[in-house]
């Protein structure tokens, strides 16, 4: 596992007038943002904005890939065969493509977003899908350890990022608990955890079960009231850990 | 202009189930075809299946973005500031690339579809806004001489294709009068229409003015019930000038 | 069981530009047509269109809701909550209600499309909140008997018309096998299948197992090649057997 | 015209997580709603819920039938037919009455919105076939005085209510001047121009010309952050002149 940390947020998911999310301030606080492509959410405007911003902080852009489900913010399971799967990630994904490069960005990775990334997370045939859809546009895979976004990348020669959650719970097999509304998490809490997580000590799964998670980012949630608050707590406990561990290699999560 | 003359037709305008125009049958006698890009018409499916399609018959594949309007086909006109359209062009090309990547083809061309066409045709500011996006994707602009589209890409330093429609009628100005509906246009029609055109002569507009076409290739309609009898027609016409006149440049349409 | 059957077909489906299948050749055949609302596929001409059609040969106009996804035709389950499932009938039925006032005609019954009517037929936690929206509506539920379908409406007291298919396999539970594509069917087996279960007998599952049918509607699609002659065939047959029946009550279907 | 005059606010326009607008706030404040029905912003459950919410108020709901443009918010111009926006209208408006069915609510009224309400505006024949489909729900037309809205209206017997608008300025012939963004107003500002117009006195047009504004119900938007501000101010103001006022024919806007 490599030694340095970074923060990741889903950002880019307005839709026409309507705004969505905090990105503005948090764009400051994280290292990798998740780009929406205008299926869950996201439009050809908001994307390019999100993009141009993203260039201003220096923030590397990945993209996130969602169902074809405005109204359900792509929070809604959907039967699709393998081949829909890796339609939906070549589309979408090309067509941020068209904005990086514009401003002459690389893609950084790609993340699915919800009920997507849960199906990819529970289903091997799915996700070998989008880690050939991954692999063709030759980057990292984030996700969630332990699960078929893993293995399948393991299996597949694809990159993978596992990334740990600090504004939603834990079953006790370190499984997220997915639910349809914003968190609220209090910002101390998302620090105490992120700091244990990165000494290597358990946290609390939602029944109590200690779990270990096995992590290279962490996710904070664009859109909770908290978003801002805890983000700045994150940072903070991250960049105190890079302090206090000499990093020879620099900057390469 | 260059003594090497193509046909191009729209295709990958089906929409899940909704099967459009007789591409299988019209792709072994094009050269060039532009791809839907899921605004007007298309979907991810549609879109790798065409261009998996175009690569089985060696031909060159282009963007055809639409404005976003499913049920209008893209015929109807919006009132879109240039922005928009950059960013249309932008996701529409970007998403199609991510197809064309996917097997190692490049992107031959950018052609406007319907209602777009015509905006772009007729306003210099929006056409500005498409020759930027076209110039960053590096490839022509296929559009109609006479017009902005030749007009704007001169200006912007944009290679430009100019094209002749053989089922459409031309008014005095030798502009195309767009219709909503497809087309029924006679075979032998349109093979004497470009035959005269090919010969430098005037063709005849819908009021009877003799207009003289300035272009390199030739659109044919996938959708029309004739469109098949069109091609083949068209394309004896075209293959037949050919071997009358010695190209010592070879295929550089 | 009335003793007076009748023949339904799903109508309106095409959407813009994109036809689907042989409306009006089968409208003359029918009794009663089922009216796509938007979501799945027609859209706001398509149903005008479709509904003055329907009124010029005396059809009887039902809604035909499905679920909000264009590109899979509705053909792809998605995880709804009861509340989102009462919502989707209730905007698609209303729309179409609107178009059905406008002539003076009623609406005749409510019959859900593709994956949404396999959900209601398992589901009856899903089942009930289309009962409740169909019963708003005053009137009929057309659905497969020993489902859901059938028992949540009887339950919730809403009128349950079932139906059988001719151009669908059943299983051994007489239960259709749900597939994406259109389907080929024989006339002559669709008659004589129709045939059978008019008499009370048995047909054949796909595994053999001989099932009873329990119907007073027979479904034949719109979409396939062979549609006309699947139901033409069964209008000789239900016409035969009115004939041979006396029908003391008349046209009570 | 009417003694009596009303508040009306345009509500519903959130989809799915998106929120939009104060719509809990004003409710309280309001006489009349315009519902969203999913083309320009809206969605089965916002519906559901807003006609719920406007049920517990007492407050009429009639339908903002808008153009089918999520993204550009109904705001930016299409090129339709007559028949297309009298199938707009039948489509929207019908989808909203099955809400308002479900809840033994009538339909109040119907409003146009954005870019349609423009059109509407200047086209007759376009607001021909608004005032056909809108005399088939029985229902009055809110509008401007002076534009077609108001002409065709009285052409074609459509029983119509004139608006006056608060935050957005009139030009010298006492049009909107329309803008795509939200409008920042001071409600003392609008409770003086509110007060003026009911006295029967001029408003200054934004280029300072005084213009008489002819209305019965006042407009307050529900998205500018001084929205619920805005509309306390008015209230007051037409209360308060209902007051001053002996209305011997009661409430009867």
């Amino acid at each position: 596992m490599s030694h340095h940390f970074t923060i990741n947020a889903d950002m880019g998911e307005g839709i026409g007038l309507h705004r969505f999310g905090y990105d503005a301030d948090l764009l400051p606080l994280v290292d990798l943002i998740n780009v929406a492509c205008g299926f869950h959410a996201g439009d050809p405007q908001v994307m390019r904005t999100t993009v141009a911003l993203a260039a201003e902080h220096g923030v590397r852009v990945g993209a996130h890939p969602g169902l074809p489900d405005l109204v359900g913010f792509g929070r809604r399971r959907m039967a699709l065969t393998p081949e829909e799967v890796d339609d939906l990630f070549t589309y979408q994904v090309g067509a941020l493509c068209g904005f990086l490069d514009r401003r002459g960005l690389p893609l950084s990775h790609i993340k699915p977003h919800g009920a997507l990334w849960g199906m990819l997370a529970d289903d091997p045939d799915l996700m070998r899908a989008a880690a050939r859809a991954t692999k063709a546009f030759g980057v990292p895979f984030l996700g969630l350890a332990g699960t078929a976004h893993e293995s399948v990348c393991r299996e597949q020669d694809v990159e993978f990022i596992p990334e740990m959650y600090v504004d939603m719970d834990y079953d006790a097999r370190a499984r997220l608990i997915l639910t349809r509304a914003a968190h609220e998490t209090d910002p101390a809490a998302a620090a105490a955890r992120v700091s244990r997580a990165l000494r290597g000590d358990t946290i609390d799964a939602a029944d109590g079960t200690p779990v270990r998670l096995d992590f290279q980012t962490v996710c904070v949630h664009s859109d909770g009231p908290s978003a801002v608050g805890v983000a700045r707590a994150v940072r903070e406990v991250i960049d105190d850990h890079h302090r206090s561990i000499p990093s020879p290699e620099g900057d390469n999560a």
